[in-house]
């Protein structure tokens, strides 16, 4: 028997979790060229997986050149790890190499999932992948006016060297801005960051050591997971009803919360009430008070993810945490990235100003300060009302697109799918029948030129396989339509040949489920 | 007598470690209001500094509203650490806080020297701290153009989300600028940072954990030593000849070099071959080719700083590591911010494959990526052979600065001040005569409106107090002459300070030397 062991609380889809192990095994001299390894079949139902898992994995492996088939005789290794070229092109040196860079890297840490998430789809195929704006809606000639003028006026001094905690123009604009929505700030309770990514990672460095823990939502977004394991932080996750279970409050767990905060030391909460990435669940006003109370009790900051707020499709919106934050216990994040051009990779934080004043002293350290060519045109988009009008605009499109989302998902999916119904945001999730795998259903629509993000990407913990997100700002409705179509038949494709090959079926449940 | 331990061999100034250790006296509640602290003069004998350094020690926590003179009676603590507001605003909260955040903070790593040397000048002052390029020249209607010509013509795939490793058109425009100065590579080599400051901290993460080593030249940037201060990565500086004596070879001390790397476990070499900062000296070729031996030998990559080394005086130029690496040992990081606008902070690193993958990952989880406005019009600045020809025009302005610099220091330094012959770059670096202390000479210079940055901000380890670090690209040639009239002039004043109080002079000296 071979020594694998699959692990179904990660994040990192079986089938790529049993391809990596397989591979060690070589590397390692484990398994040697000519040696046989068990058929899909009998492999899948020694580990208690699905067999498409096991025969997925084998597939990538073959195509790396790295085990070969022969018919009527099985599957064996046919290169070794001893000086052969195991694996392609970005392992290799140049031919001359003398060293090995692989054994001089720090460990990697869980970037894969995060990775998925933000390559661009092929064109053709219909993509429910990426949270993103739909670039055919920029105001290119407005931004292009923005510009010129801004480099007509003030090009010398943005093309230079400045202060670490932001463009002063669009420090000026963002908080005119904040201030008109409510929130009450100076120039010194803001931070300008290249995006919310690097807002989150900057916390991270200023609040956290390793061995520190966070408290979470799960499933979050794995851009979060990835900071806190790269900087060796232990993320603790909380449940989030998701409301598809009728009568349930949305949002994160309250008494889960205030359970994990009795039992750990935990350092901070990094939340996102507003269009939960990735379940779309907004968590109602009466739930934040709640929990700003028990943050304040138990004298936990909130890290509040405030990039997709703004994004209501009707006219209501729910105040933000730092909007209700009597005690300054909330660090807002924020960003241009959802309501306007992501491919500026500017964002802010609001905070007390001593936490500004710490963020700015690591943000220095880490890339002196945001490129102010960004900064100054945002600045003058903001100033002239265009963002403002843009927001406007798309909160409409993507009303629509999520109207056609659910539309479509009541009209294809079978009896036994569920999904949440956000009043915004970006995505809808969705809960396939017990025991089936969004990865391995992911394998079959991909084929139909379709793709979704299975929800393992999303869990630090007790991931649920049954799960996928679907981002809809990005595909038109028209093509909305036709994918839920697509992804509904070969769901129900696969819940045929499930009840077919039922004695698999049984013992992949023992695992998946 | 009061507890106070101050480090010489720190880059901290030591009036700022005297100012900070008795404002923690006053917080922690060992000084309490009224408590009478020593004169000036008796605490510089106690400590074996100069009296100066006391003095400047006192004036700033007399500007905090923390000690008060009276006349006659002596210096007393005239707050405490008990609700009064002992500091400036930064550290209090909006007045309702119930969240101590400073108790929240993981510890503070050195950004301080970073910190002043990013400062901007106040307008009128001579600055020679900053190794910036001068805005003035920067060709703004040129720029504008390539703004124009990308938005038009990609605007909508330039402000949308883009890969982790870079804007494809920029990548193809370095790998074509790299090819033809004689660098074999291809796409795959090639990562787009948000300047080199980041590209070190995204190597920093890929390759070091806490506890690591690293090897530097010391003196170096500052940035590099708060980049590893604060990934808890343990820096071991080497000397470096500046030839201000006769006789030696320029740059790293290669026989400290193989000394460091047999006596330690170093991960990485960190190194400024060109135009190297502070000191502005350049390595030979000889030198860099046993340099590259030694680095085989131990098989310790090297991380290559090559961001001044396109800005030679004269025509002739060394070839960079990265050029003569044949092993495959070495990381080249390089960027726009010393050759064109710093503002935009666009860089890259050009590195075997597999490295660029790992460090692609690591930039994923840091950014996403570097901003593509920023990224597509350098592309189209440099594709239209803008960049060469303002790199060309810019080194003979520098040229001229610095043959300015060298006839003024000449003139106007007393006899036992010498100084680097750099043959490009952005510095000089000067040694003032034994026993003077950089940091009190600028607080004196400071005062006539002239600016430098001390040497102590470049030393990880034993720092030379009596060495500044004079950048003059950004100054030009009149005001360069006035400025080193005034420095000479304030060096001759406090000379003959010297020479009147001798005995506060010898036991400053046994700190400081």
């Amino acid at each position: 028997m071979l020594p694998l062991q699959l692990q179904p609380e990660s994040h990192v889809p079986l089938y790529v979790q049993l391809r990596d192990q397989l591979r060690a095994l070589v590397h390692g001299g484990d398994l040697r060229p000519g040696d046989r390894i068990p058929a899909t079949r009998e492999l899948a139902i020694q580990l208690g997986v699905h067999r498409t898992t096991v025969a997925n994995a084998y597939a990538e492996l073959e195509s790396e050149g790295l085990i070969r088939g022969h018919v009527g005789r099985g599957t064996f290794i046919s290169a070794d790890g001893n000086g052969n070229k195991l694996t392609p092109a970005p392992h290799s040196l140049n031919g001359n190499g003398t060293v090995r860079w692989e054994s001089l890297f720090a460990d990697e840490r869980g970037e894969e999932a995060l990775s998925r998430l933000v390559q661009p789809a092929q064109p053709g195929d219909i993509s429910f992948v990426a949270a993103r704006p739909d670039e055919h809606f920029f105001p290119l000639e407005e931004f292009r006016n923005c510009c010129s003028a801004v480099l007509r006026r003030e090009g010398a001094q943005l093309l230079q060297l400045g202060p670490s905690d932001g463009y002063p123009a669009l420090k000026r604009v963002l908080v005119e801005m904040l201030r008109a929505e409510g929130l009450s700030l100076k120039d010194e309770n803001l931070l300008i960051t290249d995006g919310c990514q690097q807002a989150l990672e900057l916390i991270c460095k200023a609040f956290l050591r390793p061995g520190d823990t966070v408290l979470l939502e799960n499933p979050t977004y794995p851009g979060a997971i990835a900071i806190f394991a790269s900087a060796r932080v232990r993320c603790l996750g909380v449940p989030v009803h998701t409301g598809t279970e009728t009568g349930a409050t949305l949002g994160i767990d309250l008494a889960a919360v205030e359970a994990t905060l009795l039992a750990n030391r935990v350092k901070l909460m990094v939340l996102t009430p507003d269009f939960h990435n990735p379940t779309g669940t907004t968590l109602p006003v009466a739930a934040r008070r709640r929990l700003l109370e028990i943050a304040a009790h138990h004298q936990v900051p909130i890290v509040e993810d405030h990039i997709y707020a703004r994004l209501q499709s009707g006219n209501e919106r729910v105040p933000s945490l730092k909007h209700m934050d009597r005690s300054n216990l909330v660090i807002q994040m924020d960003s241009y990235s959802k309501v306007a051009f992501p491919g500026l990779r500017v964002g802010w934080c609001v905070a007390p100003a001593n936490v500004i004043e710490r963020l700015r002293l690591v943000k220095q350290t880490t890339d002196l300060h945001t490129d102010q060519l960004a900064q100054a045109v945002l600045a003058e988009f903001t100033r002239r009302g265009m963002l403002a009008r843009h927001i406007v605009k798309m909160r409409k499109v993507y009303a629509k697109r999520l109207a056609a989302l659910e539309a479509a998902l009541a009209k294809s999916m079978p009896e036994g799918t569920r999904w949440t119904h956000p009043s915004g945001g970006m995505a809808v999730w969705v809960e396939l029948p017990p025991g089936f795998d969004a990865s391995e259903l992911l394998i079959h629509v991909r084929e139909r030129g379709v793709l979704f993000a299975p929800g393992r990407y999303f869990f630090m913990q007790n991931p649920l396989p049954n799960t996928l997100r679907l981002s809809f700002t990005s595909v038109d409705e028209r093509r909305i339509a036709r994918g839920i179509t697509i992804l509904g038949e070969m769901l129900r494709i696969e819940m045929r040949k499930r009840q077919r090959g039922s004695h698999y079926f049984e013992s992949a449940r023992v695992a998946l489920v």
